[in-house]
């Protein structure tokens, strides 16, 4: 009997026929596992999360609290795997910390931050001046910079009496609208920190602005702690959907994450988290609901409506962020059930609205998102892609980990394989943007044909028969073989095909033709990644001049990043939200003609 | 060697000279403390707070917490009293409870809610209607009702769809300004709930409120648990102003009782206090400081600034208030640091702004607040007049609980004394009325001359002789002998020359003399259950025409529930406090002027 073994949050999978020691596994199969007894069960580097867990042994019932063993915590050099299992791998047990891909095109923002800071001198209150500390605060500052106060937040109020006294009257006032949302004894206008974040199903990227200049300080990335609960969007609605307390567990792994990793980068760039003014927030609307405690079991259920679909500003506190007291936390508006604020920020990022003739924006993820432009109009659509980019639902896929193959090339005449690993590790398994390079490699030397067929055919020692199918052989490394399976080829064609139907969708709606597109932006880690060249070939992307192409990395992240420092922008994105067209692809009468010529692969040349 | 153990709240002093029980002592002196099982140490009924605490016996600690031993609580029947001792009876342990002025005149308030509910029967989403929960119920607001609405309360958003999806779309939603704070299944329209808060030093009132007709549903009152913490509110700035964690525990007991008291006022009434939409409170600057965490150790020192002299608008949940999770807490201004927000909801209870005429309004109290409003303005100055009304600093004092001598009168010929006491109980001690009322017939009789000394000269068994004063006795009980003293007399002539001084500099500062008043509003417990011509007589008030006082109740509670049901009164209360000039007394340049007049009693006729 056979059972499956799946890593996350690096998405390997392992297929193995008798019981074995998961250290050992782990080891053998490249995941980057901590153990530094050599597994005797001393060091309890190697904690994992499995499902379903054997009953704990005595030295794991030493090791962790109850809460832990009911959660499924043991240790690796414990464990013997029997059946299929989950295991998830806390970023305290990884060796290495995954490739997050959390760079991106910077924007030039002008700075026009919604939280100010002035420097006051003020006078001393005498008897015969006995204005309230806040009176005398608000007329200094409408005396001296033209700025009016009417309230401040409940929490300053309690400190400005003794920072003023404690300061000898100078002050510095930060002020957000007409709200005094700290003070600081003497002048502190020069610092003026804020954060932006990317809260994606995966990953999280965080952004330590300088609010002042609008410059990153510093950049940091980790991943989404919730992946223990579900890899993709659905597996999190149905977890937070089952009951309360879910929806919680989920809102409050997150923001514990968040809140340490803040408190990382803060460290990192020797600023005090405390100082962080103000926070922005982007993700696609389940991450948005979730991490906001509203209800996601509506977002998985046709008609997929949201709670809200407005921009909100809260005070940090009411969320649980840990800035400072009273600091207010932004979270842009999404658009649709499946078109996140990650995409208004993407599409804001790219200054989409701004420029010249037809464009396309697209983030490809487990849902890819995709907004054409026109002279007219924005039109948005979400394919469910699915994960196979992301390296799941493929035999030997991976994340883009240490060791991942994520390059390929196959000689037209010998059929011998070329391959690069992330950070030239022997190969472990292969990324998204690997099988994307091995899958257009194939078809253009004829292993595949355009209906997807593994040729059985062409001859050499790569091609490996299974059962009644073939599969080519990429890498070998002992006794660990990673191929591309007939399995593999058809995962990918309904990926690469939901995008293209977008795509086609789009542009009988627009009445365009590929070739009226003026240019196409690639967000998101996998687009950056992946030689659009190849994706035209196999058919992801129409023909289209692969000089149009501009990939521009984590454009969700600048966008927030340009969200935090510029009020403008706020507006202009709100706007723009309520611009974007969402089209709903399932409903639209073309689909399924769109869809059957899209999975199938273009004729080779 | 004598000591004094005083008795809080009910504010009753005991000198003793030798060791004695306290339940014992407490029995002998009227002081209504429970105990069923006759003081063995069984039933705990007796439970009391000491300071100094005796070691804890057995009994004792198996009866109480750690804490609760460490902040003094004791049995009454395990505690023998051996030197000046504060013994704070809890309302727990208390026989009757305190006679709770919380009684005001009523005025018509025309509703003009901040908080308003609308009906909508919503149409489903279908995948061609497919707007978020609150854009649907957004434009239906605005479609049926005309009521334009921008965001919804976090906490709200996330009950929204579960609310809309369990009641076949049709709800409530509860609006406040452009603010949805809650939604409810259903039509529930006609119910809407406030709750209005009057913090005093001593006592708290609560007024529950019908917010579509301004009536009240139910009035109830308790005693403030700071009391264990101090008296007056100098000894609150005092413990408060000492250290943080003071200042936390005295807003986290007042917090915590006036929680269990609303949720009590809702029991009675049959409301759920969640149901409560709006809460606000009014309170002397002190209180108000001390509710919102605010520091106040400013305020017990010049020039006596306050923190803030806004009306604030936060949500109930921030101050840890348990009503509507979605709903709001209005405190409005306080004028200075002696002139709190009761006093400004004192004079919109009396209409002081639109009555005709040169209007004097008073709320006499340990500080006694006095507002005089001509044609051209008003005034607001507050007068250190003492505790002595309230039963303090006064030999056989008391607050105006059961036992109480509240009226007197003193035969002219025989000089023989009628008194009344509170629930006709056998008298325990005076309070503030029964003082005054004492005062002003021995006054009258010539018992005392207008120096304020008593007359040696006349006869009767009621003149004692102590040392070398004298002390009239008003009643006997046993051992217990209930007289007025030299200094019980002095006392008095502080307080109302503290008053009085307050209403001649008024008149002084705007050129009016008394016979140029129209009306004295009286507010408060104690100015309610006055005799106003006696008040004249001692020269409290000046001779002003008996018919033109108008004795009004506890106005600042009344005031703050009209301002909880209308927002036009809020507008209008802003508006007064910033009108009403506050008048520093000490620093007026004729104060001792008319203080060391004000002092003396005015002659016989």
């Amino acid at each position: 009997m056979k059972f499956t073994i799946k890593f996350s949050p690096i998405g390997k999978r392992v297929i193995e026929s008798r019981p074995r020691l998961l250290l050992d596994m782990a080891r053998e199969e490249g995941v980057g596992l901590k153990s530094l007894c050599g597994g005797k069960g001393k060091c309890g580097k190697c904690k994992v999360m499995v499902n379903p867990a054997n009953e704990p042994t005595a030295v794991e019932r030493k090791l962790f609290t109850q809460d832990e063993i009911d959660e499924g915590y043991r240790l690796a050099c414990c464990t013997t795997i029997r059946e299929d299992t989950q295991v998830y791998v806390p970023p305290s047990s990884i060796t290495e910390e995954q490739k997050l891909q959390i760079w991106g095109k910077e924007v030039e923002v002008k700075p026009f931050p919604p939280v100010r800071k002035f420097f006051l001198e003020l006078t001393k209150a005498t008897l015969s001046d006995t204005r309230s500390d806040f009176q005398r605060i608000k007329e200094k500052l409408n005396r001296k910079y033209n700025v009016k106060v009417e309230n401040a937040d409940s929490k300053v109020l309690n400190i400005i009496g003794p920072t003023l006294r404690d300061s000898d009257w100078s002050i510095t006032v930060i002020v957000k609208g007409s709200e005094i949302i700290g003070v600081e004894p003497g002048n502190r206008t020069k610092e003026s920190l804020g954060i932006a974040i990317d809260l994606g199903t995966t990953k999280i990227a965080f952004y330590l602005v300088d609010l002042l200049t609008g410059e990153s300080i510093n950049i940091y990335g980790i991943t989404n702690p919730q992946i223990a609960y579900g890899e993709d969007v659905l597996s999190r609605i149905h977890y937070a959907g089952n009951k309360i307390t879910n929806l919680k567990k989920l809102k409050s792994e997150v923001l514990k994450s968040i809140n340490l990793a803040i408190k990382k980068i803060c460290r990192e760039s020797k600023a005090k988290y405390r100082d962080i003014l103000e926070a922005t927030l982007v993700g696609n609307t389940v991450m948005h609901h979730i991490f906001l405690g509203l209800p996601v079991k509506q977002l998985g259920l046709a008609p997929f409506t949201m709670a809200t679909n407005k921009s909100l500003e809260i005070k940090a506190r009411e969320v649980g962020l840990e800035i400072s007291p009273g600091g207010y936390f932004y979270f842009p508006p999404p658009i649709a059930g499946f078109v996140g604020s990650d995409h208004l920020a993407m599409l804001i990022a790219s200054e989409i609205e701004t420029k010249e003739g037809n464009l396309i924006a697209i983030d490809i993820g487990t849902n890819t998102e995709i907004a054409l432009k026109t002279k007219e109009k924005i039109m948005s659509c979400s394919c469910a892609s699915g994960p196979a980019f992301e390296g799941a639902h493929i035999k030997h896929g991976m994340r883009a980990a240490s060791g991942a193959i994520e390059r390929v090339s196959i000689n037209s005449k010998s059929l011998t394989v070329k391959v690069s690993t992330i950070k030239d590790k022997s190969p472990v398994g292969i990324c998204g943007s690997g099988i994307l390079d091995a899958i257009s490699e194939m078809l253009r030397t004829g292993i595949i044909d355009s209906s997807g067929k593994i040729n059985s055919g062409y001859k050499g020692v790569r091609k490996i028969k299974r059962g009644k199918s073939f599969e080519f052989l990429l890498a070998k490394e002992g006794r660990r073989e990673i191929t591309i399976t007939q399995q593999d080829v058809s995962e990918i064609q309904l990926a690469k095909g939901a995008i293209r139907t977008g795509i086609e969708i789009l542009l009988e709606e627009t009445g365009l033709k590929a070739q009226d597109i003026d240019g196409v932006i690639v967000a998101g880690a996998f687009g950056t990644y992946i030689d659009p060249l190849k994706a035209v070939r196999i058919g992801m992307f129409p023909e289209i001049d692969i000089g149009k192409f501009n990939q521009v990395g984590n454009a969700a992240g600048i966008g927030a990043k340009a969200i935090l420092v510029s009020k403008k922008l706020r507006g202009q994105a709100n706007q723009l939200a309520r611009r974007v067209e969402y089209l709903e692809l399932a409903t639209h009468s073309n689909f399924f003609e769109h869809f059957t010529s899209a999975v199938r692969f273009p004729p080779t040349k």
